[in-house]
């Protein structure tokens, strides 16, 4: 594995295998402890550098750094100096002098954590760029999806939702692909981006048409700022043609599954009743997010000591 | 003890007494330790769940935690995906999920805490819910009294000042009352419960009439928001027929104790030379504060490894 | 070492070396292990008590009570207690009562620091109050210095920038004339104070003229809200006379170095490339505050065990 995590692209098979086995081989080394933790990262500094909200990953690097012994600094950038006009680059070093092993980045704009990683000697973990890649949401689907049918390889996921604006979507196109899952994307025309055509990717507006023969279906999350956009449709509209519903689930085979990266709008993107049916793995996806994030920043961090 | 602490309903004699023998054993192992820390919950996670700030209930419960070696995440719903429109269901699941051990939930609506309760399989404990119940109050101020008068049973507590909003008032009365000791409640009508006639306790409007045989005298927070609705006396009046100060200090008979769950508006329900006077147990009421959440944490978290 | 530390002139010549002597210690003991953590503070309590944001101290102050094994509590005061009228000796009472083994304090009121200190037995560690001391940065910029050139005794240090406001210029001033440095100022008139004939330090209106002799030249941070004020030239002509830039940073020795406290407005008081050149020390002084921080927590905290 490289010495960051920016991109799903960063990962190729043998990387993205090694990642969730790593992450089984936690899980299953833990179970049996009394004491759910690890020594590996002690002496380790991660710091959670976030310029947007997301309480919930940021909480699970958090904990996933904790479970490993790692030391967490959580650095919240609004009302810091990095808002006074501190350029992002003089945060980095400062925070590489500090002595940070691993930084941990959100931020709103797409490409600023391979930024980061050109001036810092320690690990960059890419928690989601603007409308770029969320690489450890794509881990972490596919992780559940291996946990849940038992492979990767040769399963039918489907897509459903804003592809345009979605992170996590595009990790989740490029390291499905490289695991040798077949995607389909559904989605209206114009919450498509412009070069989906060059994705190695199936298109289809009719959702309907394509959960008959589905492994997967990922719900992705409506942004509600974006709802009322010229290019979305009306949530109504929205709801009808691109929701899981009971009788939309009904479709599909008898061992699919159902996921939603969280945090859902129940009754817009995905009905309640099939957020919480057996076929949903929504909750099982945040424990399994724990997981694969110990995984990578053991992988990343765990071998230069 | 139960599965959880979401008021003081849940304890019964046993169980409260319980808590305060632990917390007593708890401080005296502590006090001949140089690392004045114990191992009981290491490899566990406790969830600060605070959907409204209170910085000084969330530090006494963070430093009980980590007094037990527990991991601790802070969540303050603000600015997450809580206050987006997420379920307070789904976010239990998502604690639950990464693998909290125990949430400690502080909310605006009374409840909150017992719905959450039954949605996770960790323990929840109840940090102040709307206007219903703040029970580890109550369990530190039985503490301070037995502590400082060596005894419950019999014990005479005046709880002063506006009864009708205060979760403190609530679990004080309920706890009291299961610990044997006798309360009265003194307030201006308009601030006493509809329903105060059926609490086991006596009322009085007259906190003059009381002081002279009264064991403790509880002080109850104004809160600044509430001091110019209608149903409130002016300031003046409310401080000048409920505060205490030092002419009605001097009435108490000579062992009673001064109580107050702070944080104090000096000069208002209280006087400074009161707040500061020997018989004030304001200080010791903090510091017992997290020896008694060492115990409740202890008591829930501590056997099920 | 007193058992604060709260300005600068808490340290004879004795201390402030120790503290210096300390941090060198800490940074050996540390460069050759695996954990890069002393257990030397387990089981106490840091409290971080921020009344004004300042990310990169707080941070660097939670990673040297870290990397001493010490558990840390953030207290922003932001939305607190404090900030709905509770005292500041409340506060200080409150936080002693917890257990809090040393208090770390920024606040934007010159003397907070001293005044908490006269409340609670614990240490306490001035992080910066109001225009007055920030000593801690003053102990780093030493150490910084003493670690480049290999001596304090004689060294001569340009401070440059808006000394009438400045804490770090303050307590620069006091610790370098203890450890037997030269200090020339270099500010517009505006922006010195009165009582600058007392102190002991040269004092020049023209930077080119100090450089050629200088062994140090330390550039102060430019706060944007001053700019306009009335006392304030315009920041073009601040810029151009009190800025470093590459022309003038090839005035100053061979082998003199620049200093800046962070975080920096490049462009303004320094230009990018000499922030960025090999005479820059910038992110060394950051790396250098945690191993001075560590060295002041460990002399105050670490021997009463």
């Amino acid at each position: 594995m490289r010495r960051h995590l920016l991109e799903a692209a960063d990962l190729d098979l043998a990387d993205a295998t090694s990642v969730l086995d790593t992450a089984a081989q936690i899980e299953s080394a833990l179970a049996g402890r009394e004491v759910k933790k690890l020594p590996t990262l002690r002496g380790r500094t991660v710091v959670n550098l976030f310029f947007e909200d997301s309480t919930r990953t940021r909480i699970s690097f958090e904990l996933a750094a904790k479970r490993l012994s790692a030391d967490v600094i959580n650095f919240s950038a609004k009302g810091s100096s990095v808002s006074k006009g501190e350029s992002l680059k003089d945060t980095a070093l400062t925070l590489e002098a500090m002595g940070a092993d691993g930084i941990v980045v959100r931020h709103g704009s797409s490409g600023a954590p391979h930024r980061l990683a050109t001036w810092v000697q320690g690990s960059v973990v890419n928690a989601g760029d603007g409308t770029h890649e969320h690489p450890t949401q794509a881990l972490l689907d596919a992780y559940t999806i291996r946990k849940r049918l038992g492979r990767l390889e040769g399963v039918r996921v489907v897509i459903t939702g804003d592809v345009l604006h979605s992170r996590v979507a595009r990790s989740n196109v490029r390291l499905l692909h490289t695991l040798g899952a077949e995607v389909t994307l559904v989605a209206p025309p114009t919450l498509l981006p412009v070069g989906v055509g060059s994705w190695p990717v199936e298109v289809s507006y009719d959702l309907d048409a394509v959960l008959p023969t589905a492994d997967v279906v990922m719900m992705l999350r409506v942004q509600a700022e974006r709802m009322n956009a010229s290019f979305f449709p009306s949530a109504r509209e929205y709801s009808r043609r691109y929701g899981l519903d009971a009788d939309r689930m009904a479709k599909l085979p008898d061992d699919a599954i159902v996921m939603h990266p969280g945090p859902m709008n129940r009754g817009m993107e995905i009905a309640a009743d099939v957020a919480d049916s057996p076929r949903s793995t929504i909750v099982e996806q945040v424990g399994n997010g724990v997981s694969v994030r110990m995984a990578v920043l053991y992988l990343l961090l765990g071998g230069n000591a």
